[in-house]
């Protein structure tokens, strides 16, 4: 049997199948049966667990775990044991095949609102109190939960979930295996006010935004529509809970932005940058790849590739924390510059004061 | 007659009755009949208001409020009074007393949706669009407001009350006499990422949130379910808007998160903690009881019993104080040590130069 | 043909009649049929592009624009022109004509809900899925998305968008012509508890929220219910996404606060300030009128008129500016003390040691 999707749950592999689910090298008995997957504390008969950092060793000790996933570098251990170098991604795997279940697609509720001309792909899942605006286009498998809204002429691609009452505005795009939780709104207007004659006039944001293959977003987010244009997200970005994207703004690859986060319009973030929790980016500046910001740093300037930055305003990680070590002792500075003055008032005064020598040459 | 949610409504009491109701101490004529509680500055006829503080007696003067609750110190005022140790909590008791309506529950409206298998008790508020999933479990008098959605297999305990749009995710569990305010998330995925071959594979999230009794959660936060096992709300904590809860995380009895705290993931918060507003907290540490934060500080590392800190990074309250007052100073500092780098230079050079006296040696 | 709603779609103007819309000086043939407006990079045949700024002329070298609206300081440009003293409003009322649609009233779906005694102005398009609580009343033109909830006797002015789950909570008022983006809570509890024997007793906010006219606010905020009164928004605020504002706050007419801004209660903020992305702002304190608060900044005392400040806490922004310059050399600022004291203790030495001039007084 090889794991997949349409095994039966709760699910059953051998050792020698998990081995080749993640790639790794076997070491033991390959015909056990494993039925699950828990921490090294909490796992019992029948259940894996895996080590992802061999500094944390120690933990092996209690456990009784009936099969381990372990780093090459380990030292050999009593227990049957898949090797491999990435032990948290294998974690990831083995917990994604013990835990997907194969769900039965619900089609259309008839409490769901389906517009006029809107395509609905095979195997969706479309909850009740759904709204699907018209020209909509939904593709296969996608699952749309309570409360979502989709709007006029917007696309959802293959195998997408959206989670209940995230809205996604008319004419945006959303690519293929997408997951988006619970509230976010992709598509609201961008922020774009003209002062004029005592009020302020609003920049109508016709654009759109567009949200490629494999992005996870996290809940209540807000994703703004371009000016003109789009707002993008690239493939395979991740995004957690409550994060703010302004308009026209573009993330890279792979990038991840962690809870909180807030990004101005029309900045450029490269692939594989990650911002740290309640980071805030100005607008149109440009974060190169593989930029690494530190939590609640403040960006105001372009940002090289592979800089790791933190502060308010950002600079050099490193310097960073020299200066900020130094910043509780300010008062000992400040007195410590008290003390030295004084004592060079006396060594002037020993000299004839301050002002004399001036006056000599 | 005693005060109670049965009373006709507007609602009235005597005096007596709100002395009882707070446990106060009544000076004056316990038969005067009070209709309603309003600030000092707003109470008017046969209404009753509430000095919080001494030192604002003297917003006593001008009231024309009919009765006032006042602390035990305040001097004898021309008023009927009741004089409590804590008055702010006897405002909040008369107000609840005045300000609860009787309501009649709505039962299960047909515009709802109840999955195959759920639950529900008897004396609910279910409104329209509102969404309860297969085997989930509705305790006593709750209400639903329009919008909510409680996936499979969750459970709202008796009395609690979810307003429009609150998500709570299949299988978590909402406690007793729990407030959600419009459209947060309860059981949203947690942020984990195994990076792996040039993109990232999804830790499934397989754990739950528990949240439980007494607790209130303010509008639009976002609480992860656990990667396994259960992020955990305990009794009696009350969260403010737009607050980031990460997986795994556990915050103790009666702990006060103020709008837009973010708490990344297994962090762990004791009792009676208090977090201003915008406070960031890394994963992985713990704040023990009694700490409190003050607001948009950043905590990277444990934290004692009691300790009060501030900034980012957070260190003592009290340092913090003397610290930022000098931060706007830096400039000064800067020019002293340049005028004290010039001084000693004068005096170097009337005593040879600054070599000199190290080639003496 | 003067540009008008009533106007087909898509539509076309001619440049005499952009150049009446917008109030500006027309130089060239008035004849010429726009069918769009575009960037200066983006814009095509029969489309109108603008030049907001004269220090970025250079991108007009190679636009394809048909026509410009320009600034009266721009030298002579051979192609058709507007000019106008403010060409970012001209653009904005130029693009509002040519995206504006002319969309007929849905009038109210039969899958939304109207509560017993609620009034329904003329020509309003109320979605599926919209929950609207008795007595409540829903003002001309309204437009209501899908999934949104208008509490019990709450009030919607005339022309008003509420985008997909917004909540306006029981007795609030929203005013005429307001935008809600999506997800935004409007009315939920402020944030009062009284600590009280081992717990918090809930201090109930019976108080509402009023939203003046001509109000945007952005997606999933939380606007809090005063505790007693109001939460107040005054005329042509423009809220940014993720904005908590706390109970009783008031904000002064045509305050713009930029995204994941905090404003805790009872703070009172004047006419035309500007709050930069992730303020923080205590309660009990005023901002005063054109007051600005640079980004990521924390407010903890009242702000004078016009004011400008940054940090946290906030200090006068120029003096910000030099003392966060100073902040990465903290580091090189302490080994220079370090170095004026070995100075020092050089010349001491010299002179009969630090203690020896004291005790020769």
């Amino acid at each position: 049997m090889i794991p997949g999707d349409s095994a039966e749950f709760p699910k059953k592999a051998t050792l020698a199948e998990l081995a080749a689910l993640i790639g790794g090298t076997l070491e033991g008995d390959g015909r056990l049966e494993i039925v699950g997957l828990a921490s090294l504390e909490d796992a019992g008969e029948g259940q894996i667990s895996f080590l992802a950092d061999l500094k944390q060793a120690s933990r092996l000790e209690k456990t009784r775990a009936a099969a381990l996933i372990v780093p090459p570098g380990l030292p050999p251990f009593p227990r049957p044991l898949i090797r491999t170098p990435n032990p948290y991604a294998a974690y990831a795997k083995v917990q994604t095949f013990f835990s997907s279940r194969p769900r039965k697609p619900l089609g259309i509720d008839p409490r769901a609102f389906i517009g006029s001309g809107a395509e609905v792909g095979e195997e969706v899942s479309i909850y009740p109190f759904v709204f699907v605006g018209s020209k909509a286009r939904i593709g296969k498998r996608v699952v749309l939960y309570p409360g979502v809204y989709v709007g006029e002429g917007a696309e959802i691609g293959e195998g997408t979930v959206l989670y209940p009452q995230v809205a996604v505005m008319d004419r945006c795009r959303v690519g293929k295996r997408v997951i988006v939780h619970g509230g976010t709104v992709i598509g609201s207007d961008g922020f774009g006010f003209a002062p004029d004659q005592g009020g302020y006039v609003k920049i109508p944001q016709v654009g759109t935004v567009e949200i490629e293959d494999d992005v996870e977003i996290g809940a209540n987010c807000a994703i703004d529509r371009a000016a003109m244009g789009k707002t993008l997200i690239r493939k395979g970005v991740k995004t957690d809970n409550l994060v703010q994207i302004g308009h026209n703004v573009i993330i890279g690859e792979n990038t991840v932005l962690v809870a909180q986060v807030g990004i101005a319009g029309s900045t450029e973030i490269g692939k594989w940058v990650a911002l740290g929790g309640q980071v805030g980016v100005v607008g149109h500046i440009k974060i190169a790849d593989q930029a690494r910001i530190g939590a609640q740093s403040g960006v105001a300037h372009d940002v090289k590739p592979g800089e790791i930055l933190s502060g308010s305003p950002a600079f050099p990680h490193r310097e960073w924390l020299r200066a900020q070590a130094l910043f509780p002792r300010l008062p000992e500075i400040r007195r410590g510059l008290s003390a030295l003055e004084k004592r060079i008032l006396d060594l002037e005064k020993k000299l004839g004061g301050p002002e004399e020598p001036a006056k000599e040459k």
